[in-house]
C-alpha cells in the first residue's frame, strides 16, 4: 500500500526510498496545525503565542494605535553581504546600520527568497508561492505584469486603518490595473521596472553592441508600456511622470527614494493612522551606478561594495527619521533581500558563503539576511536559525495589524509574530518549499534539505553564474543534505538520511496535496 | 634591465607579468620600515602607536604590574564557525562564549594561521614562519620534534618577569629537550601529540583494519618515545605520567584542561607576577568524542557541532574564573585556531565560507577566527580586517610584556599592539606570506593575493578533501584574487591587476631578500 502511494505520488525514486526507509518515526518535522482549510499549517507554541499576543495588547494600550510597519527591500544582497552575517568588513563594505538593526533586534539565520526578483516580491505582498500567484519570472520592457486578482498585504492593511505607501521598485507590472497605487498603496514613488531596464540599453561600457545600435535602442525606448520615468501616484488614480530615469537619475535614484520615505515617515509623524512603510531599494541589483559622493566609498572601491555601503547609508537615514519622530518604539522594522547575490555580472556582485546564486535554489540562491527590529518589543542581540519564508512576513503582518486574512485562496505564508516577538520564541514554520520557475525543486525541514531539481552554472562547478546558460538537472531522489554539517550543500548523503527522507515526503506530500483544493494560477509539474 | 631582475629572480612567468605591468605606481602596499635588520618591516602608524603606548603606561601605573597574556588556541576550528563569524546557531553551534569576546573585543575577519596545526604552533611561540623554525609538518608518533635552538615567547616571558603556563596540546615534540617545561614553560599540563595518536588505533568504528590489527597496535603501543598520559611537568623537570589518554580520557580532556587552567588563573589572583597561559585545546580535531554530558548538546547534534559546543563552555567557565578572580581588566585574551577547517573526516568537520580547507593556502585553509579581549584598553564591538599573522602575537606580547626582542634570528611577528590597543587602531602588517610545506604559496597585501602554487582536493572542485591525495600545482603567475570581490577565491583575475601585481612582486622580493642573511632551516625552494 505504501509503495503504491509513494508511486501515485509521481514522486521520481519514490520507490526506491520507500523500500530504504525504515517505518520508525523519526521527529525531524514538528506536529502542525492549520487555523483554517486555507492556510499553511503552522507549529503552535502555545506559551510564547500567548506572550507575544499580550505583547501587543499591552502594546496597543499603551500607544493607542496599531504598529507601524517598515520593510527594507534590498535588490540582489547576498546573505553574506551584512557584517552581522560574516560580510562587511571583511568584504571591504562595512554596514554598522544594517549591522545596528541586527544587535538592537532579532536576526535570523534561515530567511527564504524565491530565487530571483520579481517571485519574491509578489510572495511578499501577497503571502502565495509564485506557482499561485503566477508570477514566475519580471516582467520585460512592455509586458504588463500579473498582479490581477491578487490581494495584497497593503489592500489589507489599509482595509485594516493603515496608511500605506511604497518608495522605491516595484516589477510586478507596468499597465494600469498592476501598478501599487491600484493594489493597495496610498501612495507611491519609484520606478515600475528594474533599474537595468532604464540603463543597459544606454551604457557602452556595459552593452556597447546593443547601446550603439540606433535601431535596436529606439525600439526599446518607444515599447508600447514602457515606462521610463521615476513616477509617482495616489491611490486609484493615474502615475504622474516624474523625471527621464536615465544613468545619472538611476544612479541617484536610491538616494530620492531615501529623501521620499523620510519624507513620509516625517509627514505621519501625528497622523492618527498606523503606517505600512515598504521601502524597496533599485540598488544593489546590476548594473550597479554610484550616487553622488559615494564612488569610492567602500574600503573594497568596488562598484557592488560602494553600492552596499550606500544602502547601508541609506538604512541609517530612514532609522534617523523613525527616531527622530518618536516613532521608533512604535515600529516592526523588516530588512531583508529579494533573492540571493547575482553572480553572472561579477565583480558587480554580491556575496553568500553558501553554494549556488540567484536563479538557484541552492542555499546561495535562496538564503537571505533578515533582520526584525522593534526595541522593546523584540528581544535585541539575538540570533535564530528558526525557518523564515518571506511569505510570512504577509501571515505576520495581517496579524500584527489586525487585519482580515483572505478566506477565498490558499496563504502559504505562516504568522510568525510569536517567533519574532516573544523572548527566545521559536519558528512557527516545519518546512520551507523551494520553488525554481514551475518546479517544485526542494523541501528543507529542520536542517534536512532534498533537492528534487538542482541548477548548475554553465561553465563549471568552480566558476559562479547561474543564470546565463545554467541548466536544470533533475536529482535521483537522495540528493539530501544537512545544512547544519554541511552549510555549502557539498556533501550529498541522503543514503544516511533515509530515515529522515520518509519525513520529507510526508512534507512533501502534505504540500502537494494543497493544490487539489486550490489549484496554482499556472500550469506546474509536481516532481 | 628590469626584464633582467625579474628573471633572476626567478619569479614563473615574472617575464609575461614584466611585460603586461606598467611602470605607473599604484598604492596597494603600504610604506613600512624594519625597527631593527632582523625584524620583519611594519607599518608605521605614528599616532596610534603613540597612543598604544601611553595606554599601556597608564596601564603599569595604575595596576603596578604588567598585563597578563591568556590564549585560547583551538584546533582545526573554522573561520566560518562561531556565530560572529557568520556560524553559530546558523551551523546548529551555537557559540554565545566566543561571540561575547568579539561583542566586547575586537573581533578580526583577516586573522592567518598556517595550513596546518604544529607550523601554526611553532610560528605563534617563536614568532618566524616555518621555513625559518623548521617544524613544517607535525612530529608523528616516535617523532622528537623539533624545538632545539627556537627561542618561544614563554621563554621571552619569563625573563621579564611572568609566570608561564601551557595548558593541553603541545604537538611540537616528545623528546625531553623539546617539552614545553624546556622550552619556557614554568608549568606544563597536557598532552604532547595529537588527541587523534591516541584514539585512531583503539577504536574499530573509526579504523578497524588498523585498530582490530593487534600486531600494529602492539607496534604504536610501544613505538619509542611514544607518550601516551597525560603528563605534567615543571620547569626543567622531567614530566610525570599522570593518566593512560584511552578513549574515555580523551573525551573528557578538554574538561579537564579547563580545570587545570582555572586552577592555574586561581593560584594566580594575589601573585606579584604576571602570568601567561596558553590554553590550547584537543578539540575541535578529528576524531571528536564528547565529553560527559556533550553529547547531543548542539543544536545539530553531531560530534564536530557538540565539541564547538564544549569548546565555547570551556571557553566561557575560564573567563568567569578570570572575573570571579578580578583579572579581567588586567589580562589580554587572545583567541583563535591554529588552521582552517579540516574537511578529509566531513561530517567531524568544521566551517568556512571560503574556499579550501586545512592544508592548503586557500583562504579556507589559513583564514581563521581571531578576537583580542581586553575590557578598557580594547575598544569593544570593534570589527577589522587589518591583517594579522599568528606570528604576530609573539611580537605583540614582547612589546606587552616588556620582553627582550631576539636580536639573533628573524623574526616575521610584528607588533601589533598599537593595532589592537588604539581606537580604531590599523594593522601594522603590509603582507602576509603564504607557505604550503616548503613552498612559499601565495602572497596577500590589502585584498589582492596571488597564488604561485594551489592545492587541489583530490577528487573534483566540487567535494572538498584537502589532506587525502590532495594535489600541488604550480600556477602561471596570474593566479591573481580581490578577496574583498571574490571572497571565495573563484575569480581569478591577474589580467585586471597587472599594475597592482607589480607590487606584489615587490613585496615578494623583499620578502625573498630576508633568507639571504637569515637563511632559511629547511631546504626550501623560492618560488
Amino acid at each position: 500500500m505504501k509503495c503504491k502511494i509513494l508511486l501515485n505520488n509521481n514522486f521520481d525514486k519514490g520507490l526506491l526510498l520507500a523500500v530504504l526507509i525504515s517505518i520508525v518515526p523519526i521527529a525531524v518535522g514538528a506536529e502542525t496545525v492549520a487555523k483554517a482549510e486555507n492556510l499553511e499549517p503552522a507549529i503552535i507554541h502555545q506559551a510564547q503565542q500567548k506572550e507575544a499576543q499580550d505583547k501587543l495588547k499591552a502594546f496597543e494600550k499603551k500607544s493607542k494605535k496599531k504598529p507601524n510597519i517598515l520593510v527594507f527591500l534590498v535588490d540582489d544582497m547576498g546573505w553574506g553581504d551584512p557584517g552581522v552575517y560574516g560580510g562587511g568588513e571583511a568584504v571591504g563594505a562595512a554596514t554598522p546600520n544594517i549591522d545596528r538593526l541586527a544587535k538592537e533586534g532579532l536576526r535570523l539565520t534561515s530567511t527564504y527568497s524565491q530565487p530571483l526578483c520579481t517571485p519574491t516580491r509578489a510572495t511578499l505582498l501577497t503571502g502565495r508561492l509564485p506557482v499561485r500567484h503566477g508570477l514566475l519570472r519580471p516582467p520585460q520592457i512592455g509586458e504588463t505584469g500579473g498582479m490581477e486578482g491578487e490581494i495584497t498585504i497593503a489592500t489589507l492593511l489599509s482595509d485594516a486603518g493603515y496608511y500605506t505607501a511604497l518608495s522605491g521598485k516595484w516589477h510586478l507590472g507596468e499597465s494600469p490595473s498592476n501598478q501599487p497605487q491600484y493594489n493597495g498603496f496610498d501612495e507611491y514613488y519609484g520606478f515600475l521596472g528594474s533599474t537595468k531596464n532604464y540603463t543597459e540599453w544606454r551604457d557602452p561600457r556595459i552593452n556597447a553592441s546593443l547601446s550603439n545600435n540606433e535601431t535596436i535602442v529606439e525600439t526599446i525606448k518607444n515599447s508600447p508600456n514602457f515606462i521610463k520615468t521615476l513616477v509617482k501616484a495616489r491611490r486609484n488614480q493615474p502615475h504622474e511622470a516624474l523625471y527621464e530615469l536615465d544613468i545619472p537619475a538611476v544612479a541617484n535614484v536610491d538616494i530620492d527614494l531615501m529623501n521620499n520615505s523620510i519624507d513620509v515617515i516625517k509627514r505621519m509623524e501625528n497622523q492618527e493612522k498606523p503606517w505600512f512603510l515598504y521601502h524597496s531599494f533599485g540598488k544593489v541589483h546590476f548594473d550597479n551606478y554610484p550616487a553622488d559622493g559615494f564612488q569610492g566609498s567602500s574600503k573594497a572601491k568596488g562598484v557592488y561594495q560602494d553600492a552596499v555601503v550606500e544602502v547601508d547609508y541609506i538604512v541609517g537615514q530612514v532609522m534617523k527619521a523613525l527616531k527622530e519622530t518618536g516613532q521608533d518604539k512604535n515600529t516592526l522594522v523588516f530588512f531583508t533581500s529579494d533573492n540571493g547575490p547575482e553572480t553572472d555580472t561579477w565583480p558587480d556582485s554580491g556575496y553568500s558563503p553558501f553554494r549556488g546564486a540567484k536563479m538557484s535554489t541552492w542555499e546561495g540562491g535562496v538564503r537571505v539576511p533578515g533582520i526584525a527590529w522593534w526595541p522593546g518589543m523584540i528581544e535585541a542581540d539575538r540570533v535564530s536559525d528558526g525557518l523564515f519564508d518571506l511569505a510570512d512576513l504577509f501571515a505576520t503582518f495581517v496579524n500584527i495589524g489586525q487585519a482580515k486574512m483572505p478566506t477565498d485562496r490558499y496563504i502559504d505564508g505562516i504568522d510568525q509574530s510569536s517567533f519574532l516577538l516573544a523572548d527566545g520564541g521559536e519558528s512557527n514554520r516545519a518546512a520551507v518549499y523551494y520553488y525554481m520557475l514551475d518546479k517544485f525543486s526542494a523541501i528543507r525541514v529542520g536542517p534536512y534539505k532534498q533537492h528534487l531539481y538542482v541548477v548548475s552554472p554553465a561553465a563549471s562547478e568552480g566558476i559562479p553564474g547561474y543564470i546565463n546558460g545554467s541548466t536544470l538537472h533533475k536529482t535521483a531522489g537522495l540528493y539530501v543534505f544537512n545544512l547544519y554539517l554541511d552549510p555549502k550543500e557539498r556533501r550529498p548523503y541522503g543514503i544516511r538520511t533515509a530515515l529522515i527522507t520518509k519525513q520529507l515526503q510526508g512534507a512533501l506530500k502534505k504540500h502537494k496535496a494543497t493544490f487539489e483544493d486550490y489549484p496554482p494560477k499556472i500550469l506546474m509539474t509536481l516532481e
